[in-house]
Parts: structure tokens; C-alpha cells; sequence
């Protein structure tokens, strides 16, 4: 169930008329306090400001879509991409999302036209909601990171990488249910460019299910829990990540913070918290390239508030 | 002293140390409520947040730097862009700034460690001062806008655009001194590819002098006078101008601040008024792109306070 390279390209084809191909740029680091040049992807400028839509569009074109359209859970990024797709596909969307879901998501799920349900304190509560109501409608779910479609969706934010900065050597990726990582990873297998999993301290999925070799439950919570927030790692995700994830490494809300302050000043880029975790491992140090590493970093997520980040 | 491809392809060479090469993105326009796609040359992220720092280096980079260092005068942008110069160069930097200079510039300027003065109501006032100061100590001047240097530095913007998007019919341009548009259309001249001038009402001094055939004092104000608020433009970019910008239109203030909206909404860039111009010729209709066009824009500039944009 690993996605394959065919699979990643076949998903490329297909979402490519709704989805941006985001920009990478290459900048010394001393911007960033960084002593390293960095390859940023900028993944941020997605529409509906992540790389959700990848992942949303590959599954719902793959699908054929009920008349009880699509329903899905979302700590808030993923639900905005299923509702931005929803409309454009012409298909009603519902989306769950836990109480804590910030204004900077909702605004967008509920502005695509999507019909927005809170409930639960976590995702995963929200998750269990969205089940019981597809199967009440008949609803499509597009899961927010286990399904072969989404993940090989969201693989083509690699290939566009490895197309764009075929230098790169390391790529440091924010995991939480681990969609974006998985498909990243399943491109890049076997190529030589190692793959890097950057988790909060708060929700550490990845490294705990690597650790225990399975996908065990983890706690929720710190600043980062509204985008990497799942209770554990996908299973698809899982058998990808046991062979292709070089390292998963954690960082404190802390670093988390002064990274979003360091691109806002550096790049005027507001990112959100999941969305500048993956460089939260260079400011803090959690993760120290090799010499000689060309190192890429996704940065993924642009929905917060900017009076929380400036 | 119209700036060659070879001025510029010079000038590129003479910077690509010290600028990023800004990133194009192509989208649709649907997301920003126009019906057209559209190609973004991404300056606003820029060392600095502005395009500036191109004719900086460039102008500081042909020059022996005198002892007492560089001098200069700016709406913000340009200064910005001269102290981290300066910086990177390991000279000092004297920067007179209006009054009326917001504080997103004020501090890039302080914080890259250069002298800033105060002085006056406009551009104009503060350049005087800079003159005189720089007739004291010997220091260089750096022009925002008028010299030869800082015209091709700026082309350079255009080189790139050129080559990541040959397929650009029609390249939309902010126009305050001139220097971005100057170095642009002498980027483009013969190519025909049309370059187009977008002035907020407040300060049209490219219409004006179009019209009149001579670069001429015109009013100062509006919200984007921080950095389109050059009195008149000048007299390099004038020759340019009056052979190699295909028109030059006016856009309200009203027009720029739904533009920002816009921008924030769909591609979460904070754009500065005068970086939102050039795309609101075309929210506003000022600009009509003709059957076939394919059009790009350049957003140019990032240097405002958040909480005046979302």
C-alpha cells in the first residue's frame, strides 16, 4: 500500500488543473540566524494555505463521488481543503473539527461552503464523528492522512522538490498524522536524499511509533496540536516511514515560536506553528545537518493569525 | 545612460551573492476573484522585504566606498535595503527617512545597524538633508532611484521573470521614482513583451509625466506614499519610460486596500500598499488584459504592519 513513484505521478496529473505548483527558493541562512543556505518549499503558498489540497483532490478524483458528497475530520487544514475542493468538484462537504480549531480555519472551511461541525477536544474525536455521520449519509470520507490517495497526494510536494532543487541531500518535514511526510518519503525512496521527521515535544506520533515499532496512541497538545495534532501516525504511513524515514527528531513549542518570528522577520512569511516546525530543528539545533548536507525544508502551513506570529 | 541587457546581466552577476533569486508562482486567478491566470514574480520576499536591495548592491557594489560609508534617502524601502548593504559590505550607512515612515521600516533600517534621521514631510525634504549630509562627510549616495547602477541592479527583476516566465505578454509594474519599471522595460525593450505602469491616484507622477513629456512635480499622498511617494521620476527611468512602457494607469487607494485583502486571502502574503498596486489595476479593471494576455505581476514589497492588511 506504499505509495509507488507511478502512483505519485499519476496523482500529479490529476490534481495538477486545481492545485498550485508552489514556489522553492534557495537563501543564505544568515537571515535566519541559520549558518547554513537552505532550499525552502514553499508550500505555505498552496491554495487555502497548506498542502492539504494535494492529498483531498487525489482522492476525490479517484473516487466517484455520492450524492451525499464527501465528509471528512480536520484539526482545520485538511477540512478547508476538502471544503476548497468540495466547491470546486460541485459537491457538498462536511467537516468536522475539534473545539480548539482556531478562527484562521474554520473562516476558510466555512468561506468554501463546506458545513462545519465542532465537536471533541482532539482530533481524533472529531474523527470518530465524521465516521458515524458518513455512514448515516453515505458521504465519501477523505481522511486527513490514511488512505493511499491522500498519501500519494501529498507525495507530490516531493516530486515537485526533487524536480526543483535536485541538490538537496535533506529534507526536513513536520510530521502529525503523517500524510505530508509519507508521501515524501515514498518519493524519495531509494534516491539517496534522506527524509527527516520534525514533531513537536507535545505530539510526538512519529518517534514514539518508531520507537515502539508500531503506531501507538500519544498525547495531544501544545502550539503546534491544531495541524499536527492526530493520536498517532497513520498506518499507511507507518510501513512507508519504517524504511524511509532516516530520523525523527523533536522540537519544544519554544524553538517553535522563535522559528515563526524568524521567517516573519527574514522572509515576511507568516507560517503557523505545524507550518515551522520542519525549521524549528535548524533554529534549535534538534537537528544538525552533516557536513557538506544541501538541506530543504517544507514549509507547509500559512493558517494562523498574524498577531500570534509577528 | 539607458541601462543594456548587458548593464544588467552585469549587474546580476555583481549581486547574486547577496540577493535571493524571488520565486514565480503560477495561479489561477479564481482564488483572487479575477478571471484569468496569472504568473507572480514574488519579490516581496526579498532580503529586506522589498526589490531594493538589488540597486543597492549594485550601485555600492561598482563604487569605491569611501571611509565615511553611504548615504541615502527613502521612503523606508530603498534605506532598508542600503543598511543591510552596508552591513554585508562592512561600511557604515546614514538613512533619512519622512516622518511619516512606518515603523515596519524604520526598524529594518535601525536593526541592520544603520544611523537613522528623521526629517521632513515627504521623500523630497529627506533627500535634500541626505544631499547635504553626504556633501559634509563624503559619503556615497545611493540613490532610491536615479542612477545608472540602481536602474540595472533593478532590471535585474526582470531578467529573472524573463526567464522563468518567457511566456509573459504583459508585465504590470508599480511605478513611485521608477526605478523597478525603468529597470524593467529596459529589460524587456524590443522583446515585446509590454510593460505597464501602475500608479495609485495619489501620486501619479509616471502618467504625468507621460503626458507631458518631461518628468514633472506631482502631488505626494495616499496610502501607498511610503514607498511610491518620489515627487516626480526620475530623469533615467523618464528615457526608459517614454519608449518602453506600453501605458500607464491609475488605481485608487480603495482598489489597493481590497487588493491586499485579496492577496492575504489567497496567497497569505502580507503585501505592503505599494507591493499590492500593480495586481490592483486588475481587482479594480484599470487594466484590462487583452484576448491571449498572458499577464504577470510583480509584487514588489512586504514591509507593513500586519494588523493594516488582514
Amino acid at each position: 500500500m506504499t505509495p509507488s513513484r507511478h502512483d505519485i505521478e499519476a496523482a500529479a496529473a490529476r490534481i495538477a488543473p486545481h492545485i498550485r505548483r508552489t514556489p522553492v527558493m534557495r537563501m543564505g541562512g544568515g537571515d535566519l540566524g541559520l549558518g547554513m543556505d537552505l532550499i525552502l518549499k514553499l508550500e505555505l503558498l498552496q491554495a487555502t494555505g497548506s498542502f492539504k489540497p494535494r492529498g483531498a483532490f487525489n482522492r476525490m478524483l479517484s473516487a466517484t463521488l455520492p450524492a451525499a458528497g464527501v465528509a471528512t475530520a480536520s484539526g482545520g487544514n485538511h477540512g478547508a481543503a476538502v471544503a476548497y475542493a468540495a466547491r470546486a468538484l460541485g459537491v457538498k462537504a462536511e467537516v468536522f473539527c475539534p473545539t480548539a480549531t482556531p478562527a484562521a480555519k474554520t473562516d476558510r472551511i466555512e468561506g468554501y461552503g463546506a458545513v462545519l461541525h465542532r465537536i471533541g477536544a482532539a482530533y481524533d474525536e472529531a474523527r470518530i464523528a465524521s465516521e458515524a455521520r458518513a455512514a448515516e449519509t453515505g458521504a465519501l470520507i477523505v481522511h486527513a492522512y490514511d488512505q493511499p490517495e491522500v498519501l500519494a497526494g501529498q507525495g507530490t510536494v516531493g516530486r515537485e522538490l526533487s524536480q526543483d532543487a535536485p541538490e538537496a541531500t535533506h529534507v526536513l518535514v513536520a510530521t502529525g498524522g503523517g500524510g505530508l511526510i509519507g508521501g515524501i518519503a515514498a518519493w524519495y525512496a531509494g534516491t539517496g536524499t534522506q527524509v527527516i521527521s520534525v514533531e513537536p515535544e507535545g505530539c510526538p506520533t512519529l518517534a514514539t511509533a518508531l520507537k515502539e515499532g508500531r503506531p501507538v496512541p500519544c498525547p495531544v497538545g501544545g502550539l503546534a496540536s491544531d495541524s499536527l495534532g492526530a493520536r498517532q501516525v497513520g498506518a499507511l504511513m507507518f510501513e512507508v516511514a519504517r524504511h524511509h524515514v532516516a530520523e525523527a527528531v523533536l522540537v519544544t513549542d519554544e524553538a517553535i515560536r522563535e522559528t515563526q518570528r524568524r521567517i516573519w522577520q527574514a522572509l515576511r512569511l507568516i507560517a503557523e506553528p505545524g507550518g515551522a516546525a520542519a525549521m524549528a530543528a535548524l533554529v534549535s539545533g534538534a537537528w544538525v545537518p552533516p557536513a557538506g548536507a544541501r538541506v530543504a525544508v517544507v514549509v507547509c502551513g500559512s493558517n494562523a493569525d498574524p498577531a500570534k506570529v509577528v
